[in-house]
């Protein structure tokens, strides 16, 4: 954890294909992503790791906005009782919840919750604000932090004690407008991972043992991160009427009769960046896709005695074309630094791209540029440069997702019979998808048997067939090992 | 708290002057900035509420970063150890912690406290990463929840368990560069509050007995309130080599010699919001300044049946004007209330401009403006609306600093002698100036005799005169009761 300034302790030691979980680490501590904090399984997200998930925030949040939800912000502190009320949500949520048990030297007469999620302490409010089919839809978002006390082995990023996220938190008078709006904020979520992230997902439904705790339904997006296992990167739920009916939250319809209230709840977490991160990253480190990148270009100057004024006035000629562009641009004129180390620093750290510019280049008019994903170098007229560097930017974002989505189709297998099944979820090496009745106890064979376990029936595949373990009729789902 | 639909329950049923207090809680949950949450002292934000901190967020981050601050997040659990390293600190924090005991169903091994502010977790982590003077200066920002468990009766924004911040930490070589650097983001403070918020304050010095636990020292920005109480808006410390010892964060300056670092740490909460509601509200409800307000502009159609299709078109083609000019503006075109309803409901509200558009009006080719600030109507032509409004929130944002700047003024006295300030802060007056000798005892017995507390020795001020309990020499400085 310590800095180190050589460039060997900077760089990474192990190989991402030789032991994943150890370039994992590697990558987020040396490329200063986060750091791990003094409380077991609570972790700090330093400057890069949150610039990153700024980002990420700034472009969901414009979503979130554009799609009629507000923010707001609900306690922390959620009463235990308040935490009980819905029974599945109980089981769910309690054993996993940290309590204040006393303020200052006093002993509470309630223990309080920290929030684990936010539906009953939210719903509590709603209860109160709602009364007429005219308060409805009601679209509230939430950012905020949320701590579940994991007894897994705990991941920075992945699975953390405390964790950043978005909670929507959404209520409607009836199931269609519940459905419609499940619909569009998965939909918010798959353009987010696609069109940022880089990563395609697979949608779908959630089976009954896999739902959310009290929901009706959950709708999932998976992908399939770099070991051939998954991840589920967000979550939109149906919640039904099953929060209104344990919390009254009762409108009047336009007859003036009493109905119970449809809502959804919806969320994505700091987990997204341990996506990122096993998805793009390289032996080298981290690769960041250009959109939320906290810097996209590095402007390295290769510095001699003689014409090393000449050389900075040029590169930072350059930043200000790039600044002025709206690109976000650091120039490195660090002179304690050879520009190989910078080069392998700034590789850590994931930049986009770099651009190298020394005296023989402003000879020719030109400077190289170097894409971080490919390690391709090309050399842009020092004119046009920061036209040439918009469209390989450009190219970058789309060739990562582009690659991204061929390796997802090279490790979606089709699973023939169960041995067939056992024998993919062995090796780990993707998703597989197979026919499955929906039975609670096949699932549960079937996770103990292969460690995979089910993770949803996709969208727009209505195939039929026989459940591969009990030969019921089933319908098409993805198994595979998840984190 | 229940929502309901009479113009009279929707209306304040006190007056600001009558009974202040009253008055400011009616205003916050009426207007639906906020509301009580189901733990004591813990409150929710609403949609309305949480757009004002938005808005304040917004700028604010922009100086913070433009001033060369990066943002990160730290742990909101801090050992029980770890915040008991630095002892003045210690006894400032420690009565109002709240503690965890239990995760899940386990009982702890060490007591962890929810952050009450969060030095102590921050600087651990700083011990570990800084090395160098080359790793220097650090400047670090957190936006974050901190939850302080207040013994004293809570309120709405100004005092609750609960409440979001930003906290800036930054390290630094020598004093100098600490000094600076506290001046300089107090700078922004003022340049918030003043531009912003509306709100001119007073900057200076706190005394040894009102600095933060563990500072060097601590400068504040101090505001006076409608009803004559002092609200400190801001605090920017210098806390010197004290945390540095205490958490060892050591450096090797340029000649390889370790040295102590030098520190700060500055933050301003959501209790802003508070100072705005005080400041600038009236008997009709929340006044907001344009340039917080997260509706600038409201425009109510006057709806008869015959002409209703004309006036929502035109209604709507002056709301895409404006937005296209980047002002935020909402169209209230609801049927089921009445213009006036609808009238008191944005004023209630606080937006800053409303924009009434009737039949009669599209005939002479006009809408009318009505500014919330002044009530103050004017017409304006359609065609040049926009630019009109423009004008007007740029001119309310101005006026209403100005008002406040001559309350402040007005309010502002000189205590002859002891006596005088016995009756002026009696009276609840305002801020009044005197000097004092700066000892802990005299502070303390005018405290009591008078139930005003020091503020601040303001800048640029540098009279002194004999102490106006003890007689001996003092500096300038201003006593107000206060929040």
């Amino acid at each position: 954890m310590a800095k180190k300034d050589t460039a060997q302790d900077l760089g990474l030691t192990v190989k991402k294909d030789e032991d994943f979980s150890e370039w994992y680490t590697q990558v987020i501590l040396k490329s200063g992503l986060a750091d791990y904090g003094p409380v077991k399984g609570c972790m700090v997200i330093r400057p890069w790791g949150y610039a990153v998930w700024e980002n990420i925030q700034s472009w969901l949040d414009k979503q979130i906005k554009a799609t009629g939800h507000k923010n707001a912000y609900f306690p922390l502190f959620i009463p235990e009782g308040l935490l009980k009320t819905e029974e599945a949500h109980v089981e769910g949520f309690v054993p996993e919840v940290a309590w204040i048990t006393h303020g200052g030297e006093k002993k509470l007469e309630e223990r309080l919750a920290i929030r684990p999620t936010s539906e009953t302490i939210m719903y509590s409010m709603y209860a109160q604000w709602i009364r007429s089919h005219r308060d409805l839809p009601l679209l509230i978002n939430q950012w905020c932090n949320v701590v579940r006390w994991e007894t897994k082995a705990t991941r920075l990023f992945l699975r953390t004690r405390e964790f950043l996220w978005q909670e929507g938190h959404t209520v409607h008078t009836d199931k269609k407008g519940a459905d419609v709006e499940v619909k569009k904020m998965l939909d918010v979520y798959v353009d987010l991972a696609e069109s940022q992230l880089a990563i395609p997902v697979i949608t779908g439904k959630k089976t009954e043992a896999e739902k959310f705790p009290g929901a009706l339904y959950t709708t999932t997006i998976e992908a399939l991160m770099a070991d051939g296992k998954s991840l589920q990167m967000g979550t939109s739920h149906n919640l039904g009427q099953n929060f209104a009916k344990a919390f009254k939250i009762v409108f009047k319809d336009e007859n003036e009769k009493d109905q119970y209230a449809w809502q959804t709840s919806w969320g994505v977490s700091t987990r997204l960046i341990g996506a990122v991160i096993m998805s793009h990253g390289d032996d080298k480190g981290l690769v960041l896709p250009p959109n939320i990148a906290p810097t996209k270009v590095v402007i390295i100057p290769i510095l001699f005695d003689k014409t090393k004024k000449q050389v900075l006035a040029k590169s930072k000629e350059i930043m200000k074309d790039l600044e002025e562009k709206g690109i976000s641009v650091e120039l490195d004129d660090r002179e304690e630094y050879k520009a190989g180390f910078k080069f392998n620093e700034w590789e850590l750290k994931g930049v986009p791209l770099r651009i190298e510019i020394g005296p023989k280049d402003i000879e020719k008019n030109k400077v190289v540029l170097a894409r971080r994903d490919t390690g391709e170098k090309t050399d842009a007229e020092i004119k046009t440069a920061t036209n040439a560097v918009e469209k390989l930017l450009n190219n970058i974002q789309k060739d990562m997702l582009k690659k991204s989505k061929e390796f997802l189709n090279k490790n979606t297998y089709n699973a023939k019979d169960y041995k067939d099944l056992r024998s993919l979820t062995k090796s780990q090496k993707g998703m597989v998808r197979a026919f499955f009745c929906g039975d609670e106890n096949c699932e549960e064979n079937i996770k103990e048997e292969t460690g995979a376990t089910t993770r949803c029936f996709p969208f727009n595949e209505d195939k039929k067939g026989k459940c591969i373990k009990c030969g019921k009729e089933g319908k098409l789902i993805l198994f595979a090992k998840a984190y």
